[in-house]
Parts: C-alpha cells; sequence; structure tokens
C-alpha cells in the first residue's frame, strides 16, 4: 500500500510531479542559456499569472516574509505613513515590518476575528488623512479570511494611496487582476496557490510603485531587499542578458518556470473558477458535518483554504486520527483562538478527488474520537457541489 | 552518447546524485516529524561542518548576500567601526553592506588585484582604531583570492574586534575551524562546497556575536535579517519542536541536511586535504600549460577554485570550445580584468576525473584556438599530483 499521506495544509501543497522532477533537475550553472531563457520565461509568466501587463516581476530567493519586506524597505521611508486593513496574523506582520522602516502605521481592525473591516471604515479612516501606501492581506492564513481586495483597491486609489496586497496564499488561487483592479504591488510566495515548493519570494510591482522607489531621497533600509540591486538583474534575464547580484535559486526557478506554465495552460478564469468550486465543495462538508468556520460570513471567507472550527468536545487530537487516514491538516495559528480551530488548504494542483480524500479522512478521524454526526453526510454534500 | 556537460564554475557545483533526489522528493510540512527531525539534525551538522561547538546555525532561504546581511545587520548599529580586510569584489560588497547598516567602513585594501593585504597593515589599522567588527573573505569568487583567515582572526581577536568570515566559496573546502580560530562568525550559500542547490544562507554566530546582539540598543535594521525573529525558530527547530516565523525551504533543507552528512562522512580533515590536492593538481596544469594565475602567489591562493589569465593570444571564445568539450567554466568578474581571465570551481563533490576531465577539455579548447603548447602537458601535470 502507498504511504504517503496528502499534504492539505495552508502551504506548502501538493506540487505536480513535473514541478518535482524540475526541482531535482542536475543544477545549471545560472548563466547557462538554457536557464537565461528559464527565467525570462518565468518573468513573463509572471506578469501573466499577475494578470499585470504594465508590472515590473521580481523572483528573488526567500521566504513570502521576504517579499513582504522588499515591498515595504522599498516603498517606505521613514516618516511616510501607512494604513493596515487588518485582517488577522499576517496584518499584524505588515504592520510591524513597515514599522521597522520607519513608517507610522495606522491600522484598520476587524471588528471579530474572523470578519475583516467594513468599506466604509477604511474610507474613513483614508480620508482623515494621507496615506502614502495602505496594505490588505488578500487572504489571512491564520483565520481564512479574503478581503474585499478589489473594493479596497479602488479606495486607496481613490484616495491617493498606494495599494499593495499580500497574496501570500492567495496569487494564482483567489481572483486578483492586478492591473485592473489598480493594485500598485501584488506579493506571494512559491509554496502556495503558484504551487512550487518553498524558497521563492515573488513580487510584481506596478508603474505607480516603481515611481515611488525612484522617487526615494534615502536609500533602501535594507541591503538585500534593495531593488536597486535586483531590479537591473530582473530586467537583464527577462532581456535574455544575465547579470549577477545574487546566484538565482536555479532549480526553485526551473520548477517556478515548470509551474507558471501548468497555470498558464489551464488558463486564470477557470483557475479561479475551479478554486471557487472546490472550495465550496469542501466547505459545504464541514457545514454538512455540524462544523462552524472561523470566517463570519460566505464573502469573507477564501477560496485557497478553510478555517473550521472544531465541533464541541473534540480539539486536536482529531488532527492525528485524520492523518492516520492520509491526510495532513494544520492546527490554528491565530493567537487568541489558536487550539480551537484548525485549517484546511486546498489550492494550486488540488483535485476534486483531493477533496473528497480530504473529507472522508476527516469524517474518519470526527468518527474515531467520538463526535456524532451523520456518516457519509460530508462526502454528499461535498459531492453535490462537485458533481458535473 | 551522454550529453551533459561537467559544471566547474565557482558555483553551482556539480551535486551528488542524493542531494538532487532530495530536491526533487514530495516537500513534505514544514511542521511534519520526519521534516523536523531532518532539520534539527542539519543544523547539529552545520555546527559540526563550521568547526564550531560553540556557536549558533542559522539556515535561511536566501543567497549568500543574504547571509552577509544577516550578519551586518545584527551585529552592526548606526556609528560603529568597521574593518574590511580587501581582497576583491565580495569585499567591496561586505563594506557596502555594513555603511547601509549604518557602520563607519575602513578598508586596508590589497597592493593589486590577486594579492591580500599583509598582516602587519591590517594589524596598524586595528591598532590605529577602536574597531566593534572586522570581516574577512576567506575566498574572494571573483580572483580566487585566499585569505590567511587564521593570522586575521588572531589579529582581530586580540585587537577586540569581532571577526566575521565570509565563507561564500570556502566553508567545507578551504580549512576553516571556526572555534579554535576564534571567529565570531562565519557564512556560506548552499551552492558552494558545501554541495546544495542555490536558495540557503548558511551562518554560524559564536558567543561573542550573540552578545554584541543581545546588546543592541536599536533594534535590527532589516526585518528579514532579524535574529529577534530567526534565533528561536533555530533553537526550537534544533529541540525539535517547530516554531514559525517563514515557511522553511523544506526540500532545500532536506538537500542540505543529506550533503552534510555526506562531508561528515568523509570527515572535515580529509575533505580539506582532498580539496588542497585537487586544487595543487589543477593549478599544476595550469602552469604547464604556460597560463599565469590571478593570485600572485601560492599562499594568496584559493583551494577551491583557479583563477587563470588567458595567455596571449587567447581570449574568452576559448570558453566556449571547452564548453563543446564537455566541460562549463566562468570568466571574469573583477571588474578591471573581467575579459582577461576565466574561473574554474574545483569543490564539493568534485572528483580526481572531473580534474582531468576539466584539464583535457581545457587542452582541446587552446588547440582549438591555435594556442601552442605541449599536447598533455596539462593533463601529464595534473596526474603527476594526483596519483597515488
Amino acid at each position: 500500500m502507498k504511504n504517503r499521506k496528502l499534504l492539505m495544509i495552508p502551504g506548502p501543497i501538493e506540487f505536480t510531479p513535473e514541478v518535482l522532477r524540475a526541482m531535482g533537475m542536475a543544477t545549471t550553472s545560472h548563466v547557462a542559456p538554457n536557464f537565461i531563457e528559464v527565467f525570462g520565461q518565468a518573468l513573463e509568466r509572471l506578469r501573466q499569472v499577475f494578470l499585470c501587463p504594465s508590472g515590473q516581476p521580481f523572483v528573488i530567493a526567500g521566504s513570502g516574509t521576504l517579499a513582504m519586506d522588499t515591498a515595504a524597505a522599498n516603498l517606505i521611508e521613514p516618516g511616510d505613513k501607512a494604513l493596515v486593513v487588518n485582517t488577522g496574523y499576517f496584518s499584524d506582520r505588515f504592520a510591524a515590518i513597515l514599522e521597522r522602516y520607519g513608517a507610522t502605521v495606522t491600522q484598520v481592525r476587524a471588528p471579530a476575528i474572523g470578519d475583516a473591516p467594513a468599506l466604509e471604515e477604511v474610507e474613513a479612516a483614508l480620508k482623515g488623512d494621507g496615506y502614502k501606501l495602505m496594505t490588505v492581506t488578500h487572504v489571512d492564513t491564520s483565520t481564512a479570511v479574503g478581503a474585499d481586495v478589489k473594493g479596497l483597491a479602488a479606495l486607496g486609489r481613490e484616495y491617493g494611496a498606494l495599494v499593495v496586497v499580500d497574496g501570500v496564499c492567495a496569487v494564482a488561487g483567489e481572483e486578483m487582476r492586478q492591473e485592473e483592479w489598480g493594485i500598485d504591488l501584488a506579493l506571494t510566495a512559491s509554496q502556495k496557490a503558484i504551487g512550487v515548493p518553498p524558497g521563492l519570494a515573488l513580487v510584481v510591482a506596478g508603474p505607480r510603485a516603481l515611481d515611488a522607489f525612484h522617487n526615494r531621497q534615502i536609500p533602501v533600509g535594507s541591503y538585500c531587499s534593495d531593488w536597486t540591486k535586483w531590479l537591473p538583474i530582473m530586467e537583464g534575464y527577462e532581456s535574455r542578458q544575465p547579470r549577477y547580484f545574487g546566484t538565482p535559486a536555479v532549480n526553485l526557478i526551473w520548477a517556478l518556470n515548470v509551474s507558471l506554465g501548468q497555470i498558464l495552460d489551464e488558463g486564470m478564469d477557470a483557475r479561479f473558477a475551479r478554486h471557487r468550486r472546490l472550495s465550496e465543495a469542501f466547505k459545504a462538508a464541514i457545514t454538512a458535518l455540524g462544523m462552524k468556520q472561523v470566517p463570519v460570513a460566505p464573502d469573507k471567507t477564501a477560496t485557497t483554504l478553510t478555517a473550521s472550527y472544531y465541533p464541541d468536545g473534540v480539539d486536536r487530537t482529531v488532527l492525528g486520527y485524520i492523518k492516520e487516514a492520509g491526510v495532513i491538516l494544520a492546527g490554528g495559528l491565530h493567537p487568541d483562538i489558536k487550539t480551537r480551530y484548525f485549517r484546511i488548504g486546498h489550492m494550486g494542483a488540488v483535485s476534486p478527488s483531493d477533496i473528497l480524500a480530504t473529507v472522508g479522512a476527516i469524517e474518519q478521524g470526527l468518527a474515531q474520537v467520538g463526535y456524532e454526526f451523520e456518516a457519509g453526510a460530508g462526502l454528499a454534500a461535498a459531492q453535490a457541489v462537485l458533481r458535473p
């Protein structure tokens, strides 16, 4: 019997065999003609996946936090005002990074865990002061709260703030149309819906963000995030002329190019629709099993992951039984409710059968801890959505 | 016929099949029990490879430049004085990074390209002012100059400066005994003699470096390099208790642990001796072929790579012919002499037969561009050293 378990956490996720093969290939030189072509192509494809024809992509070895660092370090100068639309753990982090580079940060907080600030509140804040920049966490990985990026970006634009979207658990899964929606910078990490093992920070900066960078009065606070260094590298590889700053993460970039090709073969609209459908199926199962989600309403919920409270009388020991049944899920992350909920990632290459396998494993785990529910109710609810 | 070419540049290098298999494995969760064990073990092994039992290892997704950034950002506070022992391109970079975080930098420069500053000059500089920190580039990847790290570290200690060694093209190839030699921080990148595809920044900080960090008056200038965030993660994984800051680069860390195991199986002393012997063989061949090295003397030369001027009448077109003969070499990097020399990496898993294949390809390339030499002279010289 195969003993590999399905990895259904909010990243790293299940990767395609083609991506893993690229990871394990003999490493080429970072200036080999075939790698130059691959890196250049990956940059072009990133622009398409972010739906931002006018954007400048950056691919840098590092985690999603480095991507956030890059955004803050290059766009903020000491004394700048920044507005953080706070939907949880990762919004807190963005506020901390912005402050590190000298920003005065104002936060519009959600009324409760699982909720997002109302557009009216964000507008009131934007009206009340002049902000250079606002940040939005598209999907808060800690709570599965999804923000209304389109609405918030429009507000940011209206009031003259640069719109920065932390799309770490979102890009290439949640619908995001960077250029059309007026987003000035969007970022993610490779191990989420982009479908590549962890190790790459991915950023697409639009023209207004680049202008803000070019108009800086003082050097970027962080050396290793400085676009002064990275911009010539990205422009170089895209024009198929390699330039050197740091050695690119060759195998990861090769894998990135494979995955971006697969994403574009599916097509962005089809991909967004698939994520919505699989999310709907999975969330229907959670509800049918009598469980309540952390996001307070369907329109506050991500489609790339689900955060569900354990039913009464159940705790995280159920995750061990679910794992025995073949599926690895994640525990809670938000400090205030950490022990009371769990998280399921369903993004990237995830298939309908992965959803059913996951629901089945959850049913088995729940049964083993003595929770009473109608056996098969979750599977039936998911299948009702998935049935063509 | 196999058409894969041998990659003999100063990184990325040839990796072992076991390392590449680890790269291509299905990615585990970053909190999976088997990954926790692998990450913990890799940290323990890193301490052994750096020969620093009292050191604190850091493994962070990023390039070697991030490792340098980490050293400067955590140890420097604005106004601190730093001394850079300058042996080329990467010493210039360290000076720039130190300045970015507010250091006042003094540089002791080599009298010429290919040379290193004399110990007396460095001592005079240390005597003349009080420095918080000094940096040494163990191997300057641009020129193959190797620094007298042992002698320089002793001087730094004597005059109370923290000794920081950029070991990017050196660690696990050049002899370096971090604790015994009194080095306070050493760093490298995965794709060099450590033998793992690019994407990991590796640092081992000794107790005095950690003290300097803990005694800081102001926050670390760079958020993404801040040990305040990373130290609990490293301590956590080493005690087999995962903690979260950024998602670790799972596949790369898995590959790192495999490679560190192979390095320790060989044994550090045997590994240093192998690198010395292969370097001697290769350099004997270069000399026998009538070529002059960039380093001005054998005791100024790295053992992990060779930088050789082209013979009269030969230019970089010869690299194309050498590649056709099956071996990829690197062009020059130091701006002042860039077009006049080439570089050969021979570190990590490199074998005697790789050395012979490389010398053979160079002979073939030289013959094809019409350079006159005694055919086989390079091979004979290398073999004379390699013969048991």
